[in-house]
């Protein structure tokens, strides 16, 4: 089955993959992030993909994966913590394996955009378990 | 678990997220393709995920996968044909999802290259079967 994304056609995006979709909600991110959507998860594949901008400076909360998640960034340079580790500097060209139940969170670096696809999966454990907020003092401890 | 793709600085492909990898086996490819291997199945995430980079006219084998696929075309222009369907145009930004045992190919179109991630789903089912290649008649078709 054969999904066509909407091409964007404006100057700010103009070597971008995908279009940015939907703002990510101020719940659970802080700062500016936009979801796109690309495959939803059924009871053959078990499996979500979508694609997630940050702005400089955005972020998602501290959150779990029940059965897992693969980030491959596909642009930029952004943030990656683990709960109790330092934050890792993640670009354009690295992937990141998330295990089930870890807590952790991505986003972008405080200068520069960071683009990645994320891959659910066995999301009959479950998708995301979100907790509280990244706070400006975690985000600037790197 | 982070994982740094080696950063190739050659000017062919200083725009591309990740190096080349492998060159593609002849007995399940037609043409020139590269395949760099990006997460390796285990019995936690049951997903494997690779990036594939087809030269222009190159393609698999006709093949299926017994715990399913899905393709994302992140460069280049492609085509997409299930056994019995006519072939599909895929290009940058189009994601496919291949159902289990869909016997069916992909590769770029004759005129451009074409670069898609392939995610393995439900690998514990098995993570390919090959089948014949797309003879040019088949590939002429479109």
């Amino acid at each position: 089955m054969l999904y066509k994304t909407t091409t964007m056609n404006t100057s700010d995006n103009k070597n971008e993959i995908f279009p940015l979709g939907e703002k990510a909600g101020a719940d659970y991110f802080t700062g500016n992030a936009w979801v796109k959507y690309l495959i939803t998860a059924d009871d053959m594949f078990n499996t979500s993909v979508g694609n997630v901008v940050f702005e400089a400076g955005a972020r998602n909360n501290w959150h779990t994966h029940p059965g897992g998640q693969i980030l491959i960034v596909i642009d930029g340079v952004g943030y990656y913590q683990e709960k109790g580790k330092p934050i890792q500097v993640i670009k354009k060209g690295d992937v990141v394996q998330i295990y089930p139940d870890v807590v952790h969170w991505h986003g972008a670096s405080p200068d520069s955009t960071m683009t990645h696809i994320a891959i659910n999966t066995h999301t009959e454990k479950g998708v995301v378990d979100w907790l509280g907020p990244v706070s400006d003092e975690e985000y600037n401890s790197k």
